[in-house]
């Protein structure tokens, strides 16, 4: 059985105002998110290879990067992504398939923005794709949750003992996630991005790991100054370290 | 019409693992969350007097935060904080009421913890009372939310559309406040904490409000960090300040 990651950095927008480039580029404490998203998924020792679906436009950039971090290409596979979330998808699914993947390897999906991914959160996922055939992390919601009608009233209320935020990885059989993908219609394929809605949506059952609260996406000026804070304690506290 | 703010500040515990002080006084760049929480509320401008509810261990040490932060006490009501936070939002109902409150005057109910209410909040609640008698800030959900069942499989995906996280202030009109809570049973005071629960239970409808992705709740050492990184924006956007 092979682990195949796959890290989704199609984007080419940032929501921050002072960045010109795609937030995935964006610098943490003087390296590219992107590259800490990497480096921390293979420092797991978990993956066979990390497929990284980039638009072309990127594509050499990055290939510089991996190359100033002394990030071996042995186990990086570039592929392209796609205009969509769902074409980037596709693209790193096809680029696997060729790669000579089986139905029972797995394929663990991450966000390229989202560097805090831990060894442990890998290992789960790992276990409950083998044990269940998908999982995505996930960590109980700490705000009270409110539906609204149209009108911005309060709707409803949602029992928040049953609500949980979700994170990524989203991890999946090869064969459970290639056979939901070539079921979808282009109807679906419009509105449904997420592989976890894609595979729901075609009759498989998702299972729930713990993710982490430090396991944050890094989308705003905000979230960049808490993944200052994390980064920080992840620094002092060896015990938050993957293999190090 | 008078306008009331409570903050709730009852709580003695804290779940930041380097501090004994209960959170609400811990430090945010050298000074107490509860003193900038009363501080912000105060230089809006927009209240008649602010009632605080405190565990009675700690009144005299809020005295005293209040004294060396030159905090003017003619605006301020210590009342006690109760066992639980319905105690708490009891004892400064029936404060508020000692002091001539009237069915229209309005009550805007704040966590102690919730240092960044911005007077645009404050402003926007005050309008929403006087319209449609109850509101909240709430801001759209940003994570992808799933229902999990008892067997940690997702349930359900809730539309991300509809969904909103409350935050504070919650303000309503005192006389729907003080009546909701008068019907309030023994057994739903068990399970029901929360001032728009409360008013919801009894048949009120409640309107929400535009909050503000900074108006964060800090409970945790990683809040503290965001605070940090919010406080900091803050100070070097003047746009953002109240009244400064």
């Amino acid at each position: 059985m092979s682990v195949y990651g796959a890290i989704l950095a199609g984007g080419t927008g940032s929501r921050m105002t002072n960045h010109s480039i795609p937030k995935q580029f964006i610098e943490l404490k003087n390296k590219p998110i992107i590259i800490r998203t990497i480096e921390r998924m293979l420092s797991s020792n978990c993956f066979d290879k990390l497929f990284i679906a980039i638009h072309t436009d990127y594509t050499e950039y990055l290939k510089d990067l991996l190359k100033e971090n002394n990030i071996p290409d042995n186990k990086i596979y570039i592929t392209n992504g796609g205009k969509e979330r769902i074409d980037s998808i596709r693209n790193v699914m096809k680029a696997i398939k060729d790669n000579g993947a089986e139905y029972n390897d797995v394929i663990i999906t991450h966000d390229a923005v989202r560097p805090f991914i831990s060894k442990r959160i890998i290992e789960d996922s790992i276990k409950a794709v083998n044990e269940f055939g998908a999982c995505v992390a996930v960590v109980p919601a700490v705000d009270t949750m409110y539906v609204l009608d149209n009108n911005e009233y309060i709707s409803s209320f949602p029992d928040r003992k049953t609500l949980f935020n979700g994170q990524a990885p989203d991890s999946f059989k090869f064969g459970i996630l290639d056979d939901a993908l070539n079921k979808l219609t282009e109807e679906e394929a419009k509105i449904i991005t997420g592989t976890v809605q894609i595979c729901a949506a075609k009759g498989y059952k998702i299972k729930t790991i713990k993710g982490d609260y430090t396991n944050i996406k890094i989308t705003t000026e905000n979230d960049l100054s808490i993944a200052e804070g994390i980064l920080r304690e992840l620094e002092t506290n060896e015990s938050l370290c993957i293999n190090k």
